[in-house]
């Protein structure tokens, strides 16, 4: 759990001085059942952004042209549609992500190529552009501060969410009070996922685009990734940084104070609505702190978290308030980490499960206890070494299949828009 | 699907010459509701014996002493029990792995190094060791050569598996019949999987132990690997195949007519049951031949395959009747494979969903009513080389979930065992 280096604050996406949203209905998924569906976020000053990207091989067309618009110039918009992927939407898809930004910039007075834009929902299905461009002229006018207008944009995101995602703190830096907030959106089960996870992080820090980079990717490691694993994730996964520097602080270097503190406001940020989106993951009944500790390297450490955290039967006895162990171990064997079979220790909260490989002296009523709580500690101590990572995970759920194998299903979305 | 070069005949482990078998209850799982759970098969003569075991860096204590029976000489007999895995037991639970050898090599005047041994069900608790040495001579006496035997032999390895799997055929060689017989046990969902994939086979052919090694493994590859990924094993999976010589007839090499032959049975006999293995997974309703074609590489379609194979949201839809070719997609972007987005074909049976990565010609009507069947074909079509992969799969249903999170719970079965 990483520590508030400052204090919590309202506003989301608006907390920053200078920064303004909105969203509107638009019916992108089904035009007869609006929604909050198209959501805009502004900076009066160009922005210093930078953002991280799905390293899927499938990438959708809004990344396509949200990396290129990114490194290309300064970025006062961030516009984001719910309820369509615009994935594997072909060239026709990244003609509709870019007209999108150039109506925006046109209604804003700014280049194109400084709207950022995002999708979420089904892939494979053409983007209904007309009904979102129908609107952009209404959601442009409707920008305001406030932090009515920062949940109207969290909400816009949404997919299978269940609750809206938002976090803003303030730091004192220079004598001078920055704010850092953003909200986020993901649900799917946390991974193996093919839901979207998106962020959108605003700031009125000034920092140079190289430098928030490289925080910015930093605590991405830290966070997000630790939700999900770099490699698998979805077609559209993006996360959006904007620094307007209207608070007058600045940022010089990585190794100065103020650069540490901002870097741990924005890990601190960040950190927050992983868990969030773990905590509202679909159907998920259970947050697992799965901790792995002593290993012989970071990378084993890693593999071996993965390993038991994507195993849908370690998440299924979770589910089942089961303190089953041996998935546990059988899953760090197949992780292809180096470990020893009898240094092992598996713990439920304090209480010894496995102890060197073998049934611990932990008593199973004691065991069920901690599995049975809506939130525990996992630590799989593997004696190898001095290398920890830990990894936010979730149970599965019959509900989630089920959720899976209807609700959110590919016929039904294609029947919606036949109907429109 | 594999051809059968021979004809489908009747006995299971005991169709060959000179094999016997027989099981019988002894309460390894619980005591108090006895079934078959402790089986043994038996060769006149010493048996030239192949095996393949676990790449799971967890390895359970019987496959341990398999391991080192197997390379060490030829092996008369296999003993196997269910409803403990005698896994992650320690010393102690490789003790007892070595001494129900013991016994059963003193009851049939043999060497304990020419009795193999196999454990499945729950890890982690000690081997109920008693009661099973309890039983072995009985289960040495009535070792009896018998379609029923075999079938007694097929039912004592089953976990949850729902019915027993047992195939054999006779093939000509030289004149002479040889037959090949077995039986196999799986369910779990094929993968990931915990759940312990256990197979016997038994032969009257001569050959060589180095020969029928090779010939197992490559065998193996093109059959259990399919439906399970290497490295991805359960910590007690094994593959043992026994040839006594009884027929006669004899294989000196990999490029003789009589090899081709024997491989080709040997290999048909493994998919057969493999097939079983997938079409009894537990909970399942669908059998999908999954088809990766014109991959660059077979590593990249073998990559792909298991990607999309492993993915619970493309598992969930399956089960829901859904063609929701966006979620195949995003699971082939995320395999790490060399692919171009717009050349990609997805198809149910022959209905094109995607085409060129974009939504394809079929009408949803058409691809529901192939996704609706209890078995289809999925064919991903990557146009980039001449590499092609199969894999049989499964879907995944809430009903699984639910049973792996109760039914086969840790915490029962340490219930059952305390009360013993």
């Amino acid at each position: 759990m990483i520590e508030n280096p400052g204090k919590t604050i309202q506003g989301g996406v608006c907390a920053a001085s200078g920064f303004r949203a909105h969203a509107v209905e638009c019916g992108v998924k089904d035009p007869k059942a609006l929604r909050l569906d198209l959501g805009l976020v502004y900076s009066a000053e160009p922005a210093v952004t930078a953002g991280v990207f799905t390293t899927n091989r499938i990438k959708a067309a809004p990344v396509k042209v949200s990396q290129s618009h990114v490194r290309a110039t300064e970025v006062q918009a961030m516009l984001v549609n719910s309820g369509n992927a615009n994935a594997c939407t072909g060239t026709e898809g990244v003609e509709h992500a870019k007209s999108s930004t150039k109506i925006v910039a046109k209604e804003l007075g700014i280049n194109m190529r400084q709207v950022a834009v995002c999708s979420t929902g089904v892939i494979g299905l053409p983007l209904p552009i007309e009904r979102i461009e129908a609107k952009l002229p209404e959601l442009v006018q409707g920008l305001a501060s406030s932090h009515t207008q920062a949940d109207l944009f969290a909400k816009s995101i949404m997919t299978s969410d269940t609750r809206q995602k938002e976090v803003a703190i303030e730091i004192e830096i220079d004598g001078r009070l920055v704010k850092i907030g953003g909200c986020t959106k993901g649900a799917g089960m946390i991974k193996p996922s093919m839901a979207t996870m998106l962020c959108f992080i605003t700031t009125d820090i000034g920092i140079e685009k190289s430098l928030l980079q490289i925080i910015l990717s930093e605590a991405t490691e830290q966070t997000f990734n630790r939700i999900s694993i770099d490699g698998d994730m979805s077609t559209n996964d993006t996360v959006l940084v904007m620094a307007n520097g209207a608070s007058g602080a600045k940022v010089e270097s990585l190794q100065s104070e103020s650069g540490k503190l901002f870097a741990a406001a924005l890990t601190y940020v960040m950190d927050q609505l992983a868990r969030e989106i773990v905590l509202d993951g679909e159907k998920v009944t259970k947050f697992i702190t799965l901790k792995v500790v002593n290993a012989s390297s970071q990378l084993n450490a890693k593999k071996i978290a993965e390993a038991v955290s994507n195993s849908p039967l370690v998440k299924s006895a979770w589910n089942g308030d089961d303190p089953n162990w041996g998935r546990v171990i059988h899953a760090v064997g197949y992780a292809r980490a180096s470990i020893r079979e009898e240094l092992i220790d598996i713990l439920w909260g304090e209480e010894l499960a496995c102890e060197g490989g073998k049934l611990g002296p932990a008593a199973i009523a004691k065991l069920r206890e901690v599995a049975s709580q809506n939130a525990f500690e996992l630590t799989i101590d593997l004696k190898m070494g001095d290398s920890d990572y830990t990894m936010y995970t979730s149970d599965l759920s019959p509900e989630y299949v089920d959720y899976n194998r209807s609700e959110y299903s590919y016929w039904k979305a294609v029947e919606r828009n036949q109907g429109s």
